[in-house]
């Protein structure tokens, strides 16, 4: 469908898998992407598509001809056609699925009925299960005529309404007569993932679990398809690279995204930085008359809001990830802040003492450098009781800390560092 | 050898997997660990220690007696013991080592010969291997006996020099007669570990395998042990912390580190973000004399550094993800520049625009203005430039550029911010 311009591949080409493929791609713009698309294996297309990057995709989906798409989805399994029909106008999602094989449309039917942070939508159906009422002797056929493969040595049992029973293992199989029933055989197994589960509630689940897959099911039992320490680890990178984008302050974008939307996405961010600046500003402007009188707190005043930005954004990005990781709670956090409070006490007293020492030398006046000492003390400890207090507060609130709380903490280190550092300059200058 | 004192604990602690116990072990303070310890049913002591986030263990098992350590560890795994070795004191360590059994000394004899970033070390060599020279008979046998998981329907097979030699599928041992010897059955495989590689680059092979884990082996073949996707997922979620605490300009450190550490480790980023805004001081105390004149300047500074502060921070993030991951590097980095460049430069005069209606309104100074917004643009556009081509150059010398870019990049955002604004200033109103 892609006319092939005559382009030399170097050899290397030819050995990379599916990841590597994706990451060349997440390199490239969208015009060298649509280039280069027919030189990728068709057999491995679809995987491509499914492991890059979530926003590279979009882009380079929204600009890929439909009947590409097509072709690249006829051999994809059921959790990679999600990942892609995710990003596609409803229409044109429709449209493809209805190009698919009917198994195929009726396994996607069910992973359309949840939500995209559910697990249910991306249970990987394409897995090898066994009925209960098979014989050990049907087992072992299959077994020797497929390559599937038993992550983690034992099988998927089902019975007749494909409701899970259980497991069971390779060794106990060998150890029965052909005869038995795999019924007999069935280990029951606990650990399932229910299909309401989020994503990374089930991708905990499997990394708690010594398994390399986990089935997930219904309310009632009904077995899904699986779910694996693989998908687990790509659920976990892009937590992650969220979490650290966000932190930039950027959203989590294809490095070659249009012009135009990067601009627009980040220009999110910028506006809520313009008005916090702003903020800092009008807290400035009350100020103005001892501004005026020594031009040396407008010299001094960075440091105060500054070096209160870092202590509360150390102590924020240690709660953060207490409470992401659940290590941090009602039980704890007190014991947390009472610990984080005197380690900013401390470096608040520290770095004062060096500060007045400095700015002594500097402008030898002994009433500035007591009060810019004052302003970063109680800059630092407030700084670091808003950094434990904002996220536990945005997360009782059910909004993302990581997302909110920097924010939000910035205005609160700028306003008090500003405000104690020219409201005691106001006290001890203006008479 | 700790004192059991009478506890209640919850009944759900009786179904507590390792990695859930070793979340529990991590929002407690030392003190309550140690008390909590004897309550881990044994055979999980050594996975919960293994499994703990490295700063949380080190300070854990800097206070658990010897004794203790040694009665967790007889039961452990090579890496486990590895994790637990890194932290302890030499000397301490070789007296543990010494009690163990010598296949379990000499393993680690081999493990200590690599370094903490090298994937040799954490090889575990606790996985079945099948000697080329076995009958499908014995191997038949083996599996029916043990308890042995295959992770990804094969297993490791060597010769007797423990050279590995590739890997035996299930599904060839059962469509083989008994007598076949596994020699014949091999299928070589190319996806191997080298034991040199670092922890990064060994998951990056899981990953991109379809395996559940790959064999780790010396230069000369020799089978070491198995790096599994559960490792990579480890190592993944380290490196992730790692990079997300360095943002938030912190150690990646225990919550409930003692105060005394927290707050040396603190100093560091905080005495390194004090010269930088000392600097910025410096730049602002080069032109007193025209915010003597102009007082709203000193009001308005704060703006200009913080607006730049974010551009820089987007392009910053984004260029050290793509160098992380490989999507980034010479032949792309031009197009990546000219686009963030583009995008500054439109976010710049939107946003520059917006502020000169703002401060046209409360300040009614058309010139201060002007220089308000002509200073935004030229420092979006410059920290946007910095943002790509600061961690280019680390990379390149060979510094990671998460943890020193965006401390430069705040110096270069704050020095150029200022330095345009005042600049023009002094241009402007000083006669």
């Amino acid at each position: 469908a892609l006319a092939i311009e005559p382009i030399e591949l170097p050899d290397v080409c030819q050995t990379l898998n599916s990841f590597q493929w994706a990451g060349v791609f997440e390199g490239l713009t969208n015009d060298q992407r649509i280039k280069l698309w027919a030189f990728i294996p068709v057999e491995l297309q679809s995987t491509v598509l499914a492991v890059m990057r979530e926003d590279a995709r979009n882009q380079f989906i929204a600009v890929l001809p439909q009947q590409v798409i097509a072709e690249a989805i006829s051999s994809a399994t059921n959790a990679e056609v999600m990942g892609i029909l995710d990003v596609l106008p409803k229409r044109t999602a429709a449209k493809l699925v209805n190009k698919l094989d009917p198994v195929m449309q009726s396994v996607l039917e069910t992973s359309l009925s949840y939500s995209s942070n559910q697990v249910g939508r991306y249970a990987n159906a394409n897995v090898y299960t066994v009925n209960e009422k098979a014989s050990v002797k049907d087992l072992i056929n299959e077994i020797k005529s497929s390559d599937i493969t038993n992550d983690g040595g034992s099988y998927f049992v089902v019975d007749d309404s494909l409701i899970y029973v259980g497991e069971v293992k390779i060794s106990d199989i060998l150890n029965s007569s052909q005869k038995t029933d795999v019924k007999e055989l069935v280990i029951p197994n606990e650990k399932v993932i229910l299909d309401q589960a989020s994503l990374l509630e089930a991708s905990d689940l499997v990394r708690g679990s010594n398994k390399a897959a986990l089935p997930i099911v219904t309310k009632t039992g009904v077995f899904l398809g699986q779910f694996s320490i693989h998908d687990a680890l790509d659920v976990f990178q892009a937590h992650y690279e969220e979490q650290l984008a966000h932190m930039g302050k950027v959203s989590d974008e294809d490095l070659f995204a249009p012009v135009a939307v990067s601009a627009r996405r980040r220009a999110v961010w910028l506006g809520i930085n313009l008005v916090t600046a702003f903020l800092a500003s009008f807290v400035i402007g009350i100020f103005d008359a001892v501004l005026i009188e020594v031009v040396a707190l407008a010299v001094l005043m960075p440091i105060v809001a500054s070096m209160g930005g870092i202590t509360g954004s150390q102590t924020l990005t240690l709660t953060i990830r207490g409470l992401a990781t659940g290590q941090l709670g009602k039980g704890n956090f007190k014991v947390l802040r009472s610990k984080e409070l005197k380690v900013a006490a401390i470096n608040g007293v520290l770095w004062a003492m060096l500060v007045t020492v400095v700015t002594m030398y500097w402008f030898d006046n002994p009433g500035l450098s007591s009060i810019l000492a004052l302003a970063m003390v109680v800059n630092m400890t407030i700084a670091s009781f808003a950094g434990i207090m904002i996220p536990m507060i945005l997360d009782k609130l059910g909004i993302d800390p990581a997302l909110a709380g920097s924010v939000i903490l910035t205005t609160v280190t700028d306003v008090t560092g500003f405000f104690v550092f020219l409201g005691s300059a106001t006290l001890l200058f203006i008479h």
